[in-house]
């Protein structure tokens, strides 16, 4: 059963007869019903009745109901109105637009706009550059998406994208200082997306590309990078590869293993997991075995698309075939990125001493963490109620920020590899075991890391 | 010669002895070289020196230099810096992302991001309207231009036009509280900007385009307004329209005359002339001239494109032609949009009784103002050192707070006039005079007023 949590927060208002048992039946019956409650204030206090307002966390929007219907069932308790607290601090948006510049008087508007805004325009005129350090160009990412690949919920369209859109950019300003603006397109053609990123391009210092589904993703990433002179990175990709791979270094260290004896089974050959595998063969790994819905990927295969023929091309050295559970047998790193409840404990039991097991699927990882645990060394997975959350916070915002800050036109699988270096690195000897192989996504010290680590791999 | 002005305002920083006279001979030769001095600050002071900041208003460049240079000429005075300050708040840009949700903790996180985002999304996509409510949809626009009219300046291109589009942000959020973000289009092709302007749509509650060459941005404005759900603006076309039309209805009364009986000349059939006559029209004019570069718009010409044949059949009752100041003969207005100094007092003499002349073109108007004043009884221009300064500021802000508010899908001429009567009402029958038409960009009362009006007109 899914744990209470506060993405299913609701705020019950109840009138309630003023007994002295009062606090006491309310708290009893929502706690009965499952409920996490975790405030519990009295808004009116009447010489025949009180107003209490209720917080609890439940597990779904049935459950939420359910509590409310326990509270109604009380007697003399009569429901007032039920908040949902994810969707009343949605109201109106995440992000909206300041002013950096005082316009109290004409003066002011004489210089921010017309007439004295002209002379900034003829300058950017004149020398093109000049724009990354009179214009918001210096500090902006466009956050683009057609919608098809949002989350868990699959192809919901552009404007269902754009609350997760906005979340993003507000992680972008919290923890980096990088101004991310949405761009949620109405077309999921591969031609229509490129030319219209190019075409908007000129606000913009860098491109984030999110939730597009593979693999339209890689041409429309590749063919970007050749058009843009400003870095185009692909978060489902490059930001998931670079916490995979930071994560893998610090799980390595606990187990005394060196990649270049590893044996690793990438299982789910989409955004995430094609990039997790070129990030990774770029250190040399002993051997990669690719694994998607239809099985190991091997040259063989007749459904090979140009992302699949490439990974048969440089992985799986000793060209096995087979099932997920089939490549796992011996394999001392398993890193999922793929599909729910795939394999059980005895899976991982066939893996080589001191296994490794990243089970990165989300909201329900490929394996339940405490199943993996009686036979892996370390376990990490994309979840936060587990140790080892695996969470592309840690990247996308110091990646950009050491981006932006070098003006860099391009991005290398260099300076990823410097962001997961800087993001190992933060967990540094003491404190790493194997429940804490990456820091926590509120470590302050991860983006500043990062930023400086990909600003001086992007230097000239 | 034109006048010093806050758009040129410099800071010069000097050494200087420490003398009683310092101060009176720097400021004494900044003045004698043309600087208005708006600041005189002592930095540091020293026994064998001082340290001076002048801040100064110029004329231009060259003027600048020359300030500078007569600081230098003193003697024992040592230039250090010249700070431009219009470039100094430029850089870095004029606006930024601000988050509106806190993101302190695990359970801030969860609410705002995931988990709890995905409900967000998911009842978008069972309820597209619901975007309006739960996103930044709500209070968004979108300031598209293509860099091809910007200003004055012409078609620099849609890098040199980002500062111009940064300022239109900015006055937005300072005069309306709307969130506007910057849309520079890399091209100036009428169906790739209509099709990129629908593409990015879905993050938007509007559209206000802005800077776009015309005959193009009729077409790119007609299609957009039938494809989106959105209202779509062109704020040189419309917002200008907006405040010429209230403007107007104020001059006539200072005059006392009626619209229906006067004789209108509009100079310019560019993208502001024709919303202008578009506009007017619907008020029942007695007539209105259209004159562009070849004069008078009549049916018969041969040059027409659709915009000045539409022209030609909806105005010149009496089908007459000729060059400006024939249309000029017996005009009760004349209201230019066009170029510089295009005539003298004497045509101004040639109108009729109580003429009221707006001369907008800017930065130079058509006539100086103080030569129509010889004539004419009302004078209005775009320029913010004269009375009667027409300026779009005066409407955008509160037309799309309107909008926004209404959650209006299009906009119609009732709605703009509707704006317009709000602008003319503000200016309340004690103050209104000849010099007193408009009230200033300023004035707090005219956004909320504007706001009130179109979201009336807009109202089902």
């Amino acid at each position: 059963m899914p744990v209470p949590g506060p993405g299913y927060s609701i705020t019950v208002r109840v009138e309630a007869p003023p007994s002295a048992s009062a606090a006491g039946d309310l708290t009893g019956a929502a706690g009965r019903a499952g409920a996490v409650i975790t405030a519990f204030d009295v808004v009116e206090s009447h010489s025949d009745r009180i107003v209490v307002d209720i917080t609890a966390n439940a597990h779904s929007a049935d459950h939420a109901e359910e509590i409310t219907a326990a509270l109604e069932e009380l007697p003399g308790v009569n429901v007032r109105k039920v908040s949902d607290r994810t969707f009343l601090i949605h109201l109106g948006g995440k992000i909206e637009i300041a002013s950096k510049v005082q316009l109290r008087n004409r003066d002011d508007l004489s210089r921010a706009y017309t007439p004295g805004v002209a002379r900034i325009s003829q300058a950017i005129a004149k020398n093109p550059a000049d724009a990354r350090r009179l214009t918001i160009k210096r500090n902006t990412v466009a956050v683009v998406t057609d919608g098809s690949a949002v989350l868990g919920l699959g192809n919901i369209g552009p404007a269902a994208a754009l609350p997760v859109m906005e979340g993003k950019a507000a992680l972008f300003k919290k923890f980096a200082g990088v101004d991310a603006w949405p761009v949620c397109l109405d077309t999921q053609d591969t031609e229509e997306i490129i030319r219209t990123v190019q075409l908007i391009a000129p606000v913009y210092g860098g491109i984030n590309l999110e939730d597009i589904a593979a693999p339209r993703c890689f041409e429309i990433e590749a063919r970007l990078r050749e058009l843009l002179d400003i870095p185009v990175f692909h978060d489902d990709q490059h930001g998931t590869a670079i916490v995979v791979v930071g994560a893998l270094r610090n799980a390595l260290r606990v187990v005394g293993k060196n990649l270049a004896d590893c044996k690793i089974v990438v299982c789910g050959a989409g955004a995430a997991g094609s990039a997790i595998i070129r990030l990774l063969l770029q250190k040399g790994p002993g051997d990669i075995l690719a694994v998607d819905v239809n099985g190991i990927v091997h040259p063989d295969r007749d459904d090979l698309d140009p992302n699949l023929t490439w990974l048969a091309q440089n992985t799986n050295r000793n060209l096995v075939s087979g099932k997920v559970t089939d490549a796992m047998v011996d394999a001392d790193v398993f890193i999922g990125v793929s599909a729910p409840n795939l394999f059980g404990a005895d899976a991982v039991a066939t893996m080589a001493k001191d296994a490794i097991v990243f089970a990165l699927a989300n909201p329900d990882p490929e394996i339940d963490p405490l199943e993996a645990q009686k036979h892996a060394a370390v376990v990490a997975t994309g979840r936060s109620d587990y140790p080892n959350q695996i969470n592309n916070v840690l990247a996308f915002p110091g990646v950009f920020r050491g981006l932006l800050d070098a003006q860099a036109r391009g991005i290398t699988d260099t300076m990823l590899l410097a962001a997961a270096d800087a993001i190992a690195d933060v967990v540094d000897g003491d404190r790493i075991n194997a429940s804490f192989i990456v820091p926590s996504v509120f470590d302050s010290a991860v983006a500043p890391a990062v930023a400086e680590a990909v600003a001086r791999a992007a230097a000239p």
